[in-house]
């Protein structure tokens, strides 16, 4: 498996989780300096433990009934790799369309975390 | 000078010129392979090529009276580093507020160069 297909294959599997209204996918694999924007936010969310704060305040409450990964795209150096993507998110009768940018680092024990997540809604 | 300082050096002259109204700037510090979101674009603008039709299209058109670089912060490994922060441009009296995620890559001549950047609003 290329660091690729490892680095999507992760951010998929969380992705389900999220959108089934567990945030606990992508918490379990966020490192402790992880940093985070998205379009709900007004400035970084800085370090794990604050994010797994905003991200416990939404458990439960996203339900997302089928999404597409839209040419997603992994430049990788030994340790380091960012994954960039559109996502749309459909719910019923409505969607939403996502840019995403995943700075994932490998640690110590050969592990992939997420180092950074910047979400933001596309044009519409 | 470490790492973080020079990476936020090089995004500071780019974004003075940005702010002038010159992409030139930016395209001289991308990669070949860059991508990039903003909150106008409809998805991932991918290639060097690409971006810089995009940004030659606001040539002379972006003036910004004074910018705030908020809590940079660079995370690095040795030939990749990641460099976020919040930005407040302001425009006479109104003002703007991003998010920005700044991926760099360094090359075999040791610069860093942009592979990924993405900008989009804050909740405002």
């Amino acid at each position: 498996m290329t660091i690729a297909e490892k680095i999507i294959s992760i951010e998929k599997k969380a992705l389900d989780r999220w959108n089934n209204g567990d945030p606990s996918g992508y918490l379990e694999i966020c490192a402790e300096d992880v940093c985070y924007f998205d379009s709900a936010t007004e400035a970084r969310i800085d370090g794990l433990d604050n994010l797994t704060k905003y991200y416990e305040a939404l458990r439960g409450k996203v339900h997302v009934d089928k999404d597409e990964m839209l040419n997603p795209k992994v430049q990788a150096v030994e340790n380091m790799a960012v994954l960039t993507f559109n996502l749309v998110s459909h719910v019923g009768e409505t969607n939403r369309k996502w840019n995403c940018t995943e700075v994932y680092r490998k640690d110590e024990s050969g592990n992939w975390k997420i180092i950074q997540s910047h979400w933001s809604l596309t044009k519409v």
